[in-house]
């Protein structure tokens, strides 16, 4: 329960902390109010049992906490006219933020029924974990978040992502104690190494010892003091430790804190930006220790709760139905004296909003938090200025990641004074054959140098740590904050953010259905080193799950690329680095391969995202073919063709089309995906009746998933990775899982009615094939010649 | 290259530093020889060309180091009689475990091919990173390994989880700094919080910074050491700093602050075990600071490569083509001076194996890293012990998972000596309503206590820690070593270790291919508070795709069950348990749901995994139905049974029937899963060409790509999530997603032919039902009676 502080003077730039403990107040009114009430929202009469939800659900636990910091970070944002951005870690805060939002005006200006007033208030409150109502987390339905943190582990690299080239930001990140244990928070720490005080604004990390999870105490509040000193400073780190439950010695001492950190930042940054100093300084952070549902019901029928696990959700249940009860919540509600802080019409009173700032410093207001309003478009020059000559199909070969690489280079340079594009990725840029764009930019680094070192550098905005979350983490916090960047993975790892994509994709699944949330650019990924090419990393690094994965999600937003050479890749890339609100998953080799398309066909193709490749078919091109070879993805194709040119060589009047699909949700039915082809143009591409072998790149099955409501869905007979992974070579792996030109030939003839005994030798011979391919590789190690050299002749 | 260091007598207890130095050389030899020699292994003719592999991949970088530490493990093993085992992280080093598994024998002893003499080393070499030999990761073929480390971060909770219960064991723990940039890596350290010095043993983390990763400094190498020194403190250990290049020095270093560690160990544990001690001590390990690639080329062609990022993989290439190359590479071989250290049959000499242990004290002889060795049979009572009583179906409702709870509780207490069954959980065991473990058994804990906490113990076997990666970690190296274990989570963030799933799921597919590894305990999953019931959290919160995630993987590990109530979760969860080499998903609800079967009848159905419940249906049961309800989890269940109750009362002429699944698997096809059911038994269940409705727990897609191959398939029509998902109450996530029962009743109305015009107007009244609870929602924000107060008329 709460008693209102006494007056000082003590710090001249202080505002009047009873105004800040109103502010406060009304906070933690607003928000238990959000938990508990469905009318009466000013406690004009006395609480009734209708009044009441009547399903109480909600987080209780980490709001007044995170209301101190709000109210703090107002005064400092309005005191020092700052440009500010808050990620609100702790996943059930919401109510708190709602709360603030709705005090400084900035949720009745983007939902003008839920007006500044009484009945505002009662529509604020009502609207909470209510059916058709809003979540309990930071969702992007709340002005001002970019982190909807339901999944805990991500606001600190979501604010340092937000934080990279907006250099006069400040980032405030609350971390909430539960949260700190994840592993992609606990490292998430170390981008204090990445951070570079010139070109970067400043994250403020505000660590908050609510001490107690959903039902357990947090390892980090149950460190003693030094052991946890020890760990922030070991992360880089100047903790400044705020302790307290008394709400006025509490505030002086945030007030002190915040200052001293603000100082700091801003001397930090003269330093580095005025005076040239280069050395990576102890960033300044918080440590907030306050009770768990402070200021709530200290007890209930005599069991704690304020300060233990069980003020994690509601503090006070059974309210509508037990009297006393009823009595207790009134109590508690009518603690925080509503009546001195809402005019009688329900509009907070002027001393309530003394510490507020104006305008966009209002922190649900800040465009930096709805970065589509901050989104230019890049400078892309277009693939043609990197394409690869080709004159006919299948005569040279390329890496095209390298290729792309070319692109990317470009675009840093031409992004250099910008600074909105930036390429992340776990220590695998080179591996995955992007270095080119080292000579444009370099790798962010602020830790210690050595002179052998290469392409490290302050300013770089390539950006590698062995974390994939954290890469993720920075990634989605630079497009929420509306600007582009491009994740580049081995493919099998992309699956380490399974559940970060998911999270992302519905951030972006909502916020496409609210109309103030501007478009921000597409969370871009380039899937390489992938499952075919995996020569000594083995069994391990060899999943092509990930496509499975997103293409379980949210239609509208996710789309799935397998340019089938070094061209194509440029045009998708080109592509996905243009378009908003997506997650593009593009998955491209990185070993040399063949070119097949010119860049005039690329983008016509890619445009299409599946066609016939009518050069590499044989037989009538208007008429029905008597079998279709359909692949997707690089390694596939090269097989397909293969095969294709095996059977014009073999049986030379066997029509065989030849189908190539870059984009895997034109195969999606029309009324399930967007791309989706109807049923007319997918008969046309695939017939209605004739047998299809699809070389697919990644699992079999999800072609069937993705084509079972076609004509031809009987006739579909897909080939693809089926978990056969070992250590081997490039060749040996499609052997390994039937998708070998010399398989797919044998399932033609298998599949093609009538052909008789004129390919009983084909078929024959193609089993000799891979009988010489089993004895050769036990031999030397190494792919045949007869596969080593091969090459489409046209 | 390498000078042996001069012979020292400073401390008593070390094995001469010449032994030491002999036995690490020939380590470094052995593993260079594997990333390069096809022949010609002991050097005893000049190099040439063809003695040379023909495509050189491997890892060199990170292998000097982990010999080292194997030299020096050996030592103290020896020396002291220890029980170890070791991890080794950096992912990889394996050429380091062969080569030391074949001098200390137990490689030679598992595969008596490669014998340890001249023959067998050139098998040695000659298999690695080769097509059909062994990859570069310490995959399942090689003895002593529990961890492949292919995807990096988990050793260190690898690590944790095997030294749990097991108070005789040292398991050492090689960190790469590399790994030690993960997310779950970053957070493991925090282990130390939870090991119990009395019951468990001991880990000794041995950070190895070798300064660089693929083509970066590592961030932990860069650090100030002070810095660095201040992060370990605050995870809670001593750290012991080895720092060098100078083999003599490190190895006295290295012999020195091995002694101290294990000296501190023991009396940490003395102090604990016999002193009573319940202070959380600050557990020693160890900072090896060596050169990246150490004892290999300092530089080639002038750019240096020791002690660079250029020594990751192959430090020198091209050996094959350019003499100048192999001499340098013969020259680099020969420092090695492998006359000294094999004999002229290629036998390790004396001197060599000095500090080798005997038998099953050797590393690769640990039993526990054979864990099926050590494997004992659950006390497990059996499902009935805890079975609720259904007279009748329907009639009344339990808490599955809370059931369950009564189960686990009785085993923590069947095997309160034994201690080899542990529950793992992020900071969920309460909240999915198993805390009835807690009257047998606490939660793991050894930081700070406070009054107010509740069943917290030293030496509890329930494991929260609020990362999933951790969870899934100990839990791993826990049953790798031959104990039991379940793994609770809220369904949706089980993709939190989507990537880490993949992995064991690999290791146990390969494991089962090797005769001599021995069946360990299955991989158990209880996946609760699920997509249907996230009535507050929302959307976030909602995601049944880890089912899919691991029904791609290898079908011989991977089973999926949906238990539809409390005593066929009972059931299933007790033959979980009592499995081997598994990863059973069970995916179950935690709120109150129908009992719809007796003991008796659940083994019986969970037996058979899809059955029809005859009970349920309508018509003569031995006849073919008109329509074929089915379904597959908790809520679709009751949907289904509802629906069903609602043709019987309104079309009492459809002959309805219903179809239960509980092993996802048995609709795959026999071919491709072991519990896939033969087509004629799949079409006894669900007919070959009746209309079947079939409501999914999960994501919809699933279905067809399990049953695509069905007679039936195109008569198949699945309802399930998709993705419509919001903060609201179970009915109206249902009928948002189209799973209710009224529009279950409105598809079979509309796919069974000849309904004609009777059955216009019940499907009118079903989307009436669907209307009334629209506005019964936006009333009331609870569900309507009809649907909330519904019980099955049997």
């Amino acid at each position: 329960m709460h008693e209102t502080p006494a007056a000082t003077e003590e710090d001249p730039r202080a505002v009047d902390p009873r105004a800040l403990d109103a502010h406060w107040r009304a906070a933690n009114y607003l928000a238990a109010g959000q938990l508990y009430l469905l009318a009466n929202p000013l406690l004009a009469e006395p609480l009734r049992p209708e009044h009441i939800k009547p399903r109480l659900l909600g987080h209780w636990g980490s709001v007044p906490g995170l209301n101190l910091v709000h109210t703090h970070l107002d005064r400092v944002i309005r005191a020092r006219a700052l440009r500010a951005l808050c990620v609100w870690g702790p996943g059930h805060g919401a109510p708190a933020v709602f709360a603030n939002s709705w005090l400084e005006g900035t949720y009745s200006e983007t939902y003008p029924d839920v007006s500044r007033d009484a009945a505002g208030m009662e529509r604020l409150f009502r609207q909470f974990s209510y059916p058709g109502g809003v979540p309990s987390h930071a969702a992007p339905d709340l002005p001002g978040s970019i982190h909807e943190g339901g999944e805990l582990g991500y606001s600190l690299a979501h604010a340092y992502g937000a934080a990279l080239d907006n250099p006069e930001l400040l980032v405030a990140c609350v971390v909430g104690d539960g949260e700190a244990e994840t592993g992609p928070l606990a490292t998430s720490w170390h981008s204090t190494k990445f951070l570079d005080p010139v070109h970067d604004g400043a994250v403020l990390p505000i660590l908050h010892l609510n001490g107690y999870k959903i039902a357990n105490p947090t390892v980090l509040a149950r460190l003693p003091e030094a052991e946890l000193d020890a760990l922030l400073r070991g992360y880089g780190h100047e903790p400044l430790h705020v302790t307290g439950s008394e709400p006025g010695e509490v505030h002086r001492e945030m007030a002190r804190a915040m200052d001293t950190a603000l100082d700091r930042i801003a001397a930090i940054q003269h330093a580095a930006r005025e005076e040239g100093r280069t050395e990576r300084p102890a960033w300044p952070m918080i440590v907030l220790r306050t009770p768990k549902g402070w200021t709530g019901p200290a007890e209930v029928d005599g069991v704690p709760v304020e300060d233990t696990w069980r003020a994690h959700q509601i503090p006070l249940d059974g309210v509508r139905d037990d009297p006393a009860r009823l009595r207790q919540l009134e109590e508690w509600l009518r603690s925080y004296r509503p009546e001195e802080l809402f005019d009688a019409d329900g509009a907070p009173r002027d001393e309530v909003l003394a510490c507020v700032p104006d305008g966009d410093l209002r922190l649900g207001a800040s465009p930096y938090a709805n970065g589509g309003l901050l989104t230019r478009e890049l400078p892309l020059r277009g693939p043609e200025a990197f394409a690869v000559p080709v004159e006919k199909p299948g005569a040279a070969r390329h890496e095209p990641t390298r290729v792309l690489g070319g692109m990317l280079e470009q675009l840093m340079r031409d992004t250099a004074e910008r600074r909105d594009f930036r390429l992340v990725g776990a220590d695998e840029t080179a591996s995955n054959r992007l270095q080119d764009v080292y000579r444009a930019t370099g790798k962010a680094w602020q830790a210690a140098e050595l002179p052998t070192d290469e392409h490290l550098s302050r300013d770089g905005r390539v950006m590698e740590i062995l974390s994939e979350h954290v890469c993720q983490g920075w990634l989605e916090g630079y497009t929420l904050t509306g600007r582009h960047g491009l994740f580049s993975s081995y493919e099998a790892f992309a699956h380490l953010v399974d559940s970060m994509v998911n999270q992302h994709i519905k951030w972006l699944k909502i916020s496409r259905t609210l109309p103030w949330r501007r478009p921000v650019p597409s969370l871009n990924y380039l899937l390489t080193s992938h499952v075919w090419r995996q020569d000594h990393n083995g069994f391990s690094h060899q999943d092509p799950g990930f496509i499975d994965h997103v293409l379980n999600k949210s239609p509208e937003v996710v789309r799935v690329y397998l340019p089938p050479d070094a061209n194509t890749l440029l045009s998708v890339a080109d592509h996905a680095l243009r378009s908003r609100d997506y997650v593009n998953v593009i998955v491209a080799g990185k070993q040399p391969g063949f070119d097949w398309l010119s860049m005039d066909e690329a983008v016509a193709h890619c445009a299409r995202g599946a066609g016939i490749w009518e050069w590499a078919g044989n037989g009538d091109p208007g008429a029905e073919p008597d079998v279709v070879l359909a692949a997707a993805g690089d390694v596939p194709t090269e097989e397909t063709l293969a095969a294709a040119s095996l059977l014009r060589e073999r049986l030379p009047d066997l029509a065989v089309r030849v189908v190539n699909v870059v984009d895997m949700t034109r195969l999606m039915p029309h009324e399930d995906h967007p791309h989706g082809m109807p049923d007319a143009e997918f008969d046309a591409l695939f017939t209605r009746d004739k047998p299809v072998i699809f070389a697919y790149h990644g699992y079999p099955w999800l072609l069937h998933r993705l084509a079972y409501r076609r004509a031809v869905h009987p006739h579909l007979h897909v080939r693809g990775y089926k978990e056969s992974g070992t250590t081997t070579t490039p060749f040996d792996m499609v052997v390994r899982n039937d998708l070998d030109r010399f398989r797919l030939v044998m399932d033609v003839i298998d599949r093609v009615p009538g052909l008789g005994v004129r390919a009983a030798p084909v078929r024959q011979a193609m089993a000799d094939a891979r009988t010489r391919h089993h004895d050769w590789i036990r031999e030397h190690g190494t792919d045949m010649p007869e596969v080593a050299e091969w090459t489409w002749a046209s």
